[in-house]
């Protein structure tokens, strides 16, 4: 059975601890990172690691996601149950996008630790779901998950609107709209585009991939999730655009 | 059977080349990755983590741990057996920490650099031994090992007093005072402390967790494994106090 | 089956990504990171550690490779089978050193993304080929792939003249000249050299590991895979020589 991991412990041996009691828990479980590189607290960038990420594994793997602020004060911890997956973690937000809930648990173990929880709850309940444990063991069923508002994208008053979403490890600014409403909108690779970003206005042009920008310049493309983003080749749009997550942004084609 | 790699290589190839050779001469062993972010010959921060970390596989794990200021030079290198592990690297204080030992040898083999000894000596003792090869195999028995000078906390003159173990990844400062001498001094989750550090005196509360203070707040804690942190919610508390290590503390409750 | 992951995409999602596809299409792959930590569009250091690291595998080992500033532009990807292992990836020099290649095939699968190869295509490739398909079913074969033009060392005036490869993660600066040349031109360990490099001259002692050298003081060793390297024990060799690889050296011992 395949337990992946995502978290914000970057190089730290946190990572080990964690694989060492799924391992101690669930000798045969084959125990994944996706990334430990989300960057410190950052619920909408993990958020978007478990839209983005965690659909490319086999069914019936557990994904485990560790992006706490608030470890040991009153936020809940979570097991969800779905069609395809289930997912351990804080219940922060980093869950907004899962899809197919059949169940939730609310997580009612006791932590050796108030710091940990990653090592202390989420590792041995994804181990025991590994070993085919079933969810209800761990607490009781509770009916919603915390979701960030997060409101669609959509077409206004000759505008594609939509948010960012988060910024990935290189500086790419990943928003929420999608290609199609791009399509509609009548915005095609090559054209020159228009984007409102908190007062701002840019021009850059819509191209296919980064390479097709010079190096240095600003460019938006459709990413790999088939989503707009900002990006600049071989640099980090986030940074040219004091970007994180969260600002409302606004497209047009340039007339 | 699991050998664990812990090591201050960063991101490099390196750590590739050691698992490459692992699996070359035992093909059935699982690499287990606990930390490649120990800081550069931070020996300490090793010694931690070896302390902190390894205890959470399972039985019959082989810890591998390359932070090798020396290497190539006339420090020893060792494998020593425990009754629950072994443990593969050079004798420079990293294995400090490490109880319950059987016998410890004094690796012998010849190396094909002498610059790499991870690679070259650490990384074939460790699979070997997952292949089951005794420890005898490698080298001489010798009586003991490198440890570091590291006193006891204790309570003398209404002071907790003990030292900084070492700074983790977040820059967390761990000390080598457990909850239980805290306890015995009196001081409770809500107090106020007073911290003699390197001629300084700070006050902070004492919390049972990170989020119970103000983001950028310095506060002292009970880390993940019993014993005493000083941190800054969401920031790093080593570069604000500028420790690194092997610091004096001692602790009172304000009165 | 092992299918290794060479790439720059450093602490990123984007690897989780690879790994999901591999072991969706071949439950039974061993995936292992030999580095993510290429430096960006480093080909250079991508081909380096392919040499230099790569051959540790066991026979069979598939490794990709995913150093990739052309994704989604006209660069051509390629499998290659040679006497000992498959390499997938872009065909932009990262398998420059790559030898006893009995077969090179161009890929021609569809990709869900322009920016993201390493997922849509390599990987799948990759986890195919592990489950037992023929390289051809990958496309067309072709003739041969891009290698870096790299000029070999030699001895010519009294000077042992070569080029840096690249540089690693801790700032060594790998040079393209064997020990052999060295002994040849009469340079032992002990001696100091004389260094010409990008119009400069220096000198430095050349010895036999990092620490017998002062903390900060610039050294020349043979490094791990038997190649000059000229390295600051304990800092950073190619920031204090602003060298990043390509750039000619020359060396002699000091009379």
């Amino acid at each position: 059975m395949i337990v992946t991991l995502t978290t914000d412990f970057g190089a730290s041996e946190y990572v080990g601890a964690m694989k060492g009691v799924i391992l101690s828990i669930a000798p045969e479980a084959r125990v994944v990172d996706i990334t430990h590189g989300i960057r410190s607290f950052d619920v909408r960038h993990a958020a978007y690691v478990v839209k983005s990420v965690c659909p490319y594994f086999p069914s019936g793997s557990i994904h485990v996601v560790v992006v706490d602020p608030g470890v040991g004060t009153a936020r809940r911890g979570v097991a969800i149950e779905t069609r395809d997956y289930y997912y351990v973690g804080p219940d922060n937000g980093v869950f907004t996008f899962v899809r197919n809930i059949k169940r939730v648990v609310e997580l009612k173990l006791e932590a050796k630790s108030k710091t940990f929880h990653g090592r202390d709850i989420f590792a041995p309940v994804a181990a025991r779901l590994a070993n085919g444990e079933d969810i209800t063991s761990f607490g009781e069923e509770v009916e919603d998950i915390v979701r960030l508002p997060i409101a669609e994208a959509r077409i206004s008053k000759g505008f594609v609107t939509g948010e960012v979403l988060c910024v990935d490890v290189f500086g790419n600014v990943i928003t929420n709209i999608p290609q199609s409403l791009l399509t509609k909108a009548n915005i095609n690779y090559g054209d020159r585009i228009r984007v409102k970003l908190e007062g701002r206005e840019l021009e850059m042009p819509f191209l296919e991939s980064y390479g097709f920008a010079s190096p240095g310049e600003l460019l938006a493309l459709v990413g790999s999730e088939g989503y707009l983003e900002i990006a600049v080749n071989q640099g980090r749009a986030s940074e040219r655009l004091s970007l994180k997550g969260g600002e409302k942004v606004e497209i047009c084609a340039v007339c």
